[in-house]
């Protein structure tokens, strides 16, 4: 008999993903309640008490089948799943912006997510093809900051554009023409900070769009990491225009 | 008929250790020939020619070993392997130095090293127990910069601060008595850069060794990614010492 209460490991085309953990199901239901479709709580968990209330408290289903702990994390202990509905928003037009163009890396994503609801920059564009952010791997990195932020979908930089015609744009490119540094950074309050691919950057073309940026490194690295690149970028802007 | 050639799956008690990629093994050749023992390369790989001179310029032993490839790296196309002796060195007593307090996850500590190259802050102090800093993994996070700096471990910090007596000490902490911020960041050249283990940050006792430093940012996080702080912070202290 097949069991209709079983989690099946996570797709790409799935219209849910999964919050693994305690923390991370705790800022989707405190953050998302609307989209929680359910809680699979482990038996062996230790404070089922608290997680069940919460649950009521917000109309959540939550149910025990530790074999579906056992499909989807086999590795790990995980002993709360949340299950939750994908979702997109349209961007604030007067608040600034984090552009991701193709971004291929999941721990990436989900990092820079966490790194701008540190900083109060809230709304992320990502240009596809880009890596799943739903992935609970993603999910995972953001450490629940997926929840707290608005984020929408472009099929090009030039569909992102044409609709966020006031921002300023700030392509981060290795050959920017002015550097990041802490006496020049733009006082801007409508920024949109955009940063290319992992292996690839920006093309040439970006080089256009606005004023190009460059943090300022020795040869001893061919680039930055591009998480710590949009964190350095996020903190310097953050930080210039008030909002941290 | 034992394979004499075949290379072992890593282990952390291992001697020696990999470099998977011909990026990393040209990282490794370049700046730390001496310590290299072989070059495995994969009767697939496109450019035998050069990496075959470049180990012979260089007096390095190759060969090929399919098998090892399977053996070492089974979900992942790898097409060169470098095998090196582990190391380690004294820090420079004039230079500034980065100290990571018990950390646990080998890509933050691969891509803090990273960052740190990128910065030219090359000293990097390991509290230990830590993270293996030279499993296969954190030589890939660090893009090949393991090969660029130095680093040296220590069983605590005391143990450190007694031989750096000269260093400024900057422990970064959620409650750290100055705001990092763009105005205010010491301009200070032998500064000591301090941060803790992911999931407990450095406690209360740290807070005696020297000015400590909060990043400042929105109560939407708990805190940041450890290596996305350090990197904040590496930028920061750089940028306002002349370093980059």
């Amino acid at each position: 008999m097949k069991n209709k209460l079983a989690l099946k490991p996570y797709k790409k085309d799935f219209e849910y993903s999964y919050t693994y953990g305690a923390y991370a199901t705790y800022e989707l239901i405190k953050t998302k309640p609307e989209i929680v479709k359910a809680v699979y709580i482990h038996s062996s968990y230790s404070d089922k008490e608290e997680i069940e209330r919460v649950c009521k408290d917000n109309r959540i289903p939550f149910l025990y089948d530790d074999k579906s702990f056992i499909r989807i994390s086999q590795k790990e202990n995980i002993y709360i799943i949340g299950v939750f509905e994908k979702h997109s928003y349209v961007l604030e037009k007067t608040k600034p912006h984090i552009v991701l163009v193709n971004p291929s890396d999941m721990g990436n994503i989900g990092t820079i997510m966490r790194t701008m609801a540190g900083f109060n920059v809230c709304n992320l564009a990502i240009i596809t093809p880009a890596a799943d952010i739903f992935n609970p791997k993603t999910v995972r990195a953001s450490m629940g900051a997926l929840f707290r932020i608005k984020f929408q979908f472009f099929s090009s930089f030039e569909e992102y554009k044409a609709i966020y015609l006031k921002h300023s744009f700030y392509p981060f490119m290795l050959n920017g023409e002015i550097c990041l540094n802490l006496d020049n950074c733009s006082k801007e309050n409508l920024f949109s900070l955009v940063f290319g691919n992992e292996a690839t950057g920006l093309d040439e073309s970006f080089s256009n769009i606005g004023t190009s940026v460059k943090i300022p490194s020795s040869n001893l690295v061919d680039s930055l990491n591009l998480s710590i690149a949009a964190g350095i970028g996020i903190f310097t802007f953050a930080s210039k225009n008030g909002l941290i």
